[in-house]
């Protein structure tokens, strides 16, 4: 795999302070530990990275923040995500001056279009940042648009894309792409942005994972990946089964749905095992507190993480002092 | 009806040169025409005002364009389209400051989430701009949330809403809103999206209506509002009727859907009968061509509408000059 | 209007012992009451007629008590609702027996298909009662295809439809379906499955209505009907604000959606009326009960109905007795 | 692994002759061929047998005929899939009569409902047939409902269902399905629907699979499920890959979707490799051909399958005789 990025690339959780502000201790805690666990690459910015709910302004401060933590150590990936194609090349163009990797963009959304203008955004976005590497999102729950295979490969080919980055949850059309990907001479890097499927995914021949779970728990998508590299199944299948269990902490969430749950419940994970000193959220969505919390404390210990703090002093640290 | 707001509020539509800067000129014709037309308001920056396709540079170029050319002779409604909430507070304190009379804001949108946060994301602007009125944008095509009436009416009675736009096509929903809302003491406007059923939204008692095709051709529904007030029954019917007619330069358009056919189709109108001097659209959008803007210009014709350029000057007037 | 068909015909719900045997009684004083009322046909084995819970046994007596009690005072629709057409076949040949006026069916569902086959699909039915008028039912909260007018137009040209059953809730799309029929000669028959905006409908043409809620009030959309032949449009918009208020006895059912909410209110008002003795409901669907009850009854006294049963005898309606 | 049922259990799809009777002779030879392979029972009147398309004596043709064929040699699984519980009872009740090893029901379908009816769906269905294994077919894409994974162990402890057929496509679901399933004890026998990503799915831990693939080549899947058994992944990977690169045979085809094109394809496959003597499908569904057959016979060459008839062989295969 001579690839320029392969490997677990985890889309980084953006860590608030109680009055939202960005929490520079905590997010630099949090790279440090994926790094120091192993991880191939950071993609900051992305839909757990709190991308849509962030300004211009925050989303420039984030950017700073990841390449200035990482620090060259590994590739920085940055989410260029807004709805349409010049909104997103203005992101692409500081995403470039700020030193970023590579890119990520989706197709675009809100307004209505055909594949035809998917297509040529994807174009237009590389001839902005011809020099950038071009990662396409596949996130149809986001953006209602399932990107084609042929499309994808075709860009590839065409030297638009550098790699996919898979959250359509659609295993068979990954493994298509896969396939088809091989057959053209493997143009593009393949991630699935899958966490409870990932062995699934290098079953397929998948070329890395941006699992959001590697926020609380890295070690175990390294071992994963490194025993994939050897062909050691058993391991893969054990690390995933794991990862699995811990992923728990996403559905005993009750009353909340969506990014409230799953990225509410990496930063409570995170809050409670302490390298986030808070587990606010971005508005409109309200931070778990209470039972919630509990649940998710429990979960932790059940897959043997240890707590850093107990479930009340989480619930509280979003309190905004007077 | 002693609402601040009321009667036809067409969503400007945008106007771009060949090499897609803001038309100025073409802008004045036609919110001049309109004006002279009748219409109790200008809505800018909406779906078929291309908010989604303008970086925020283009929109304060757009706002200011369409604020000093109304002049005040019409209130100015201004879409704040955005993904969540503090994207939205940005564009809703621009808004403000540039002077809109009020502003116009759909649901959260890319990230999943619940109705208890759609809710807190409306109190969140009316709290960032509590002097501007604010009117909920309910566009599930778009946003792929529908609001719910009840949420909508107590918004309404919190001060928080002063209106609503139902893009839903959900005409059963907005019949029962108008009912729940008359029941509260009418404290929301309660405008319909529609162009080809207006006359059974004024059946249900909507207090006004944001039709796209109006761009083509206020006068007619102008005449249908005034009608309505009249209780003119037949007449409204009469001008729905033609209008429906004219819709159909958006159904005549083959091989481009979406907002490529539908605003491609009224720009492709407002060429025709010179009132834009190109058809262009936005990245990564293609503008009408050939055999497209001749069907349109054949409606047109049928509709009695005079044409002022023939279909080949328009499918030619977005040629970038050397 | 030279129409066969045309008027106000309502889709018969079909009453319940307590033991969910068809109850004769109950089906033949609602039938007779809407005929009195003055309806233009009566469509039996709709979908809130329970077709798709009844076996083919039930359907068979569904058919010929419907038949038995109209008596050839106005016309009978038989729903010939099933997944594909070698069964829907069946289900026509026998309402052909049992002396159906018309048959209705919708695209096939359950199996994915492409409309190249749900065009196929109403031509073989056709071709195998070649004789009996043929209306596509447009209901894609079902069957999960939309019927695209050109087609329907197409096939009422070929003889195939003699109408359409639109209760596919998209108002624009119906609007120009009517002004396509027209255009064309008026092939088809149009009845809109609307019930609080029926008036919408008349506005865009429609010949005829199948309203459910007038198994619980059918004088009014009589009324409405008459008032609509006459150009009379205050009186459609006084009937149908009324028709609006009842259609309440739907949405105030809590903790039951869809059928059961729908089809529930409607057979749960029906006995309060004492037109139906009991609110039972078709396996696997629970009766309504208790509070729901109440919220219903409460509706009806709102809109000058009379009850005949007080909401605890109707809770206790479907007790089996021992 | 001491369940009553496991491993591979395909879905015998329905041989038509010409005319579109069943043809028994190339049903005897398929199941015959899938049987001498290895597999570990049959599975008929599944969506790809065509249960959808099949009259009531069709189907009890089919039943007949496949456990006739089959002779007690393995189980054999029928499909009672019908819009709502009173008409599944019917086949349910019919298939026990006629020697079912288990029945196999989706969800309610066509009317509207809840999860409430849901769950009671599969309790009233097994209270009508208590002695005979009941499989839950989890199967969204045709009936727009996905069963939690809760409520299908629950019905699992209850002794209402044995197992459940995953067809949702939802491979994150299935693990958890699969995991919560293991801590109550596996009740539940799991069958992956699934045919390209079966291996995914066995790293899940699924009981068996239910490939509709198998019907073309057999053994590959068998030797997948004996490797898994003995944690034999490379093995699993390796003939994974094969069946992947034979699943094209469905994605070559061109101008059809859904059911016409993957039942068609195996149908077409069966055809060229001499199993079945036509690739006839049911109303109102047309046979491939041409270019279509050309292109399957060309990936199954590919795979190394052997043509026992030419591509326009396998054409003219449905033209009925005068």
């Amino acid at each position: 795999m001579a690839q320029q990025f392969h490997g677990v690339i985890p889309p980084a959780v953006t860590p608030l302070t109680a009055d939202q502000e960005l929490d520079l201790p905590s997010f630099t805690r949090s790279i440090n530990r994926m790094i120091d666990a192993g991880v191939n690459g950071i993609f900051t910015l992305g839909s757990s990275g709190e991308v849509a709910f962030s300004t211009d302004a925050r989303r420039e401060e984030i950017i700073r923040a990841a390449i200035d933590i990482v620090d060259g150590r590994v590739p920085v990936f940055v989410g260029c995500i807004d709805t349409e194609t010049n909104r997103v090349i203005e992101h692409a163009r500081q995403a470039r001056e700020l030193g970023a990797s590579a890119i990520v963009a989706t197709a675009p959304f809100y307004a209505l279009g055909g594949m035809a203008e998917v297509e040529r955004h994807f174009r237009l976005i590389h001839e902005a940042v011809p020099d950038l590497p071009l990662f396409a999102y596949d996130i149809p729950v986001c953006v209602h648009t399932k990107l084609p295979g042929d499309m994808l490969v075709r860009l590839g080919l065409d030297g638009v894309l550098a790699g996919v980055k898979d959250s359509s949850n659609d295993d068979v059309s990954f493994r298509f792409l896969v396939d088809d990907n091989n057959k053209a001479g493997h143009p593009l890097t393949l991630l699935t942005g899958q966490e409870v499927v990932v062995d699934g995914a290098y079953m397929a021949g998948a070329d890395g994972s941006v699992p959001g779970l590697a926020n609380v728990e890295a070690t175990a998508y390294v071992r994963m990946w490194n025993a994939y590299r050897k062909g050691d199944w058993g391991s893969v299948r054990t690390e995933q089964d794991k990862m699995a269990a811990l992923m728990r902490i996403t559905s005993v969430v009750q009353g909340v749905q969506g990014f409230g749950a799953g990225v509410g419940a990496f930063k409570t994970a995170l809050a409670l095992l302490g390298v986030f000193d808070t587990n606010q959220m971005p508005n409109p969505v309200a931070p778990l507190a209470g039972e919630n919390v509990e649940r998710i404390a429990a979960v932790l210990k059940d897959c043997g993480l240890p707590l850093a703090r107990t479930p009340l002093e989480v619930s509280e640290s979003t309190a905004v002092k007077g």
